[in-house]
């Protein structure tokens, strides 16, 4: 049945698509996957400013100040914020200035205001000596022309807006999120807007659920409808998938004849890379590459189907929306509450929920989504494993 | 200056805002905040199912079945996908049924194909023997009517979202993504889409980067523009912010002058509760209550208020947003790689590029966004710590 089994981290590697979603000129936006480095055109900060309320002085006039023996300075002026400072700084002089504050000419470092006394109008106490450059934001601190800003292939966080918008970025060349085609399949599965199943007839679970996870993954989801098993009929729905989408996924059918269908429909449209997951849930899993388009076939069990597509869709979705950087993810060391059993050679992916450092491992059903849904997050007993014993350690990664 | 000075624990919980962004009644959407238990209003399955591809028979018949002597029964038809059974299985009868199909009358359990042979038409020898509930999902075993399917309070999760197709919920009661007023503030600040600056001016940096933490802790960003450093002015956009919006965050302005205008209108608008958090960067921060509507004052500089609106802001959103469920992140353990000094009383909050299980602090000017952008993630030294000697084991936040 299975001519091609693999591990997760073998079909990652067998199926590498040559699909990345269009590039156009976007503003910055969350999430967003820059094509190209993003570079500075300009020096960040233009001009040396304060960066705490003070005064500006030259450094040499504070050497000898102390506690003791404050520095007694002539104030010429104050700087106003949002204005070219008007005067400079000369010897033995000092000028008000604000956080922020356009440093004056002549002064080369900004004394704390806690650190100073005015004992009469038009003169400052100070009462710390400093050195050349303290409390001063040097011109081109935050970047120098053509640094990179944001780098290209990891996706755009809310510090990139930042800086891209201090430097005056207001168009950056990035991917658009990629479409992934989504097909549900089965001649029992009705939309999941029906109000009154008949006997055998089961909700479409897959396609709302996937769509989710496409989202999260940084996807759009393109929602393709429930194609009846027929070959044609599936044939038809996933060419148009594939000349239109990023990436296609089909929820496979939990039959073998269903099964064996996507098999050979996907066989005609590209070359099929993997027949099977040593997974479980999620054996009967398909992958294939048409055109550079990848094709990822599901198991028909909404679990199994989702299990799958964090390991291997969401993956996917990445590389073909252009993301070069690891995703950001850790998972929590937790004790387990009770023995796992497993088979050795397969991932077992084990839903659990989370209480207080404890797994609980959640069993039931893979046709089942409650375990699921009432799971905190998942675990694996990798390959080699036998199974774990209760009050191991495991890295629990979280549902968000 | 600061009247009162708090942890960020003692100001999330003295800042408890009593609004709650609107709830109507859509369809079920990844991230949605449920405002009320989604029950499910049928039993799911509403009929027994095959889990397995095999036959449907009666387990009694199997009992005395083995590899060395198979039970032999008479194959009477067999299951279509989507279609009530014809016909029902009698004692020692058998009916083909696929993953899904719906068990027929009479029949108890399904022996897996693979335990079978067929050694002439019309017969099926099994090889194993199964008890009754074998191979078969139970009505009722995924939910009864009336189980709660999604929690309020807690987004919905792809999973989720598959349940709630299943059970045919098409509509929930669930709170708007938070409306969060962002207003910048000071002479000094221009719009990102300025192209030539003036001495003295900078770009708005914080609104759109607080809009992409807004969106990530799942509120709306309103974006309320530019205010220079004048009460009246500031008094008129806040005033407007807090009758529309369900948050409402003011960058403070980074000079002692600015700070005190946004205090002394806050102070108009409602009740401060917090003057100052013993945080590093960011302890210029006010927290009010205006009439039920959060208000949060953040520190001018671009990173001490993106750290400070991590802290409280996002937490804040969520509260408004309805969400309850604690949110599912956790930390990666890494090793710190140098020492960080700190000063007791206060929380350090260190930005860190992590390579390997090596967190490397990265330090510069608050005034800097660099050290956020090219940070992995942050860790934090505790109120009670005087710093982190290097090769401590510290807790990293993951940037996403």
């Amino acid at each position: 049945m299975f001519l091609t089994v693999m591990t997760v981290a073998e079909a990652l590697v067998a199926l590498s698509p040559a699909r990345r979603s269009a590039v156009s000129h976007i503003a910055p936006a969350l999430g967003s996957v820059p094509a190209r480095d993003v570079r500075a055109g300009e020096q960040l900060p233009a001009h040396a400013r304060a960066t705490v309320d003070g005064f500006a002085v030259r450094a040499v006039d504070t050497y000898a100040a102390s506690e003791t023996l404050p520095a007694f300075l002539e104030l010429t002026g104050a700087v106003v914020m949002g204005r070219a400072p008007q005067g400079e700084v000369g010897p033995g002089a000092a000028m008000a200035i604000p956080t922020g504050g356009l440093l004056p000419h002549g002064a080369d470092a900004v004394v704390m205001v806690e650190h100073t006394s005015e004992p009469m109008p038009g003169h400052v106490e100070l009462m710390r000596r400093v050195a050349p450059g303290d409390g001063v934001l040097h011109p081109g601190e935050e970047a120098q022309p053509d640094d990179v800003l944001a780098p290209a292939g990891r996706p755009l966080r809310a510090a990139d807006l930042g800086l891209l918008a201090a430097a005056g970025i207001t168009e950056i060349a990035a991917h658009a999120r990629p479409r992934v085609g989504i097909v549900s399949t089965g001649d029992e599965v009705v939309p999941g807007a029906t109000p009154e199943l008949s006997p055998g007839q089961v909700r479409d679970a897959c396609a709302p659920a996937l769509a989710g996870l496409v989202r999260e993954a940084g996807g759009e989801p393109v929602l393709r409808g429930i194609v009846p098993d027929d070959a044609a009929a599936l044939e038809h729905v996933l060419a148009g998938a594939v000349g239109e989408d990023d990436m296609v996924v089909v929820s496979a059918g939990s039959s073998v004849g269903a099964r064996d269908l996507t098999a050979n429909v996907a066989a005609r449209l590209g070359e099929v890379v993997c027949h099977g997951l040593a997974v479980r849930p999620g054996k009967p899993t398909l992958l294939a590459d048409c055109g550079g388009v990848p094709l990822v076939g599901l198991p028909g069990n909404p679990r199994s189907a989702l299990v799958v597509f964090r390991l291997v869709g969401m993956p996917l979705v990445r590389v073909v929306g252009g993301v070069t950087a690891p995703p950001a993810v850790a998972p929590v060391r937790a004790r387990l509450a009770r023995d796992v059993p497993s088979a050795a050679g397969r991932l077992d992916v084990v839903q659990a929920s989370l209480d207080d450092g404890v797994a609980t491992p959640l069993f039931g059903s893979s046709a089942l989504l409650g375990p699921m849904v009432r799971a905190d997050g998942w675990f694996c007993v990798a390959e080699a494993d036998l199974g774990l014993a209760s009050g191991s350690d495991v890295d629990v990664w979280l549902y968000v």
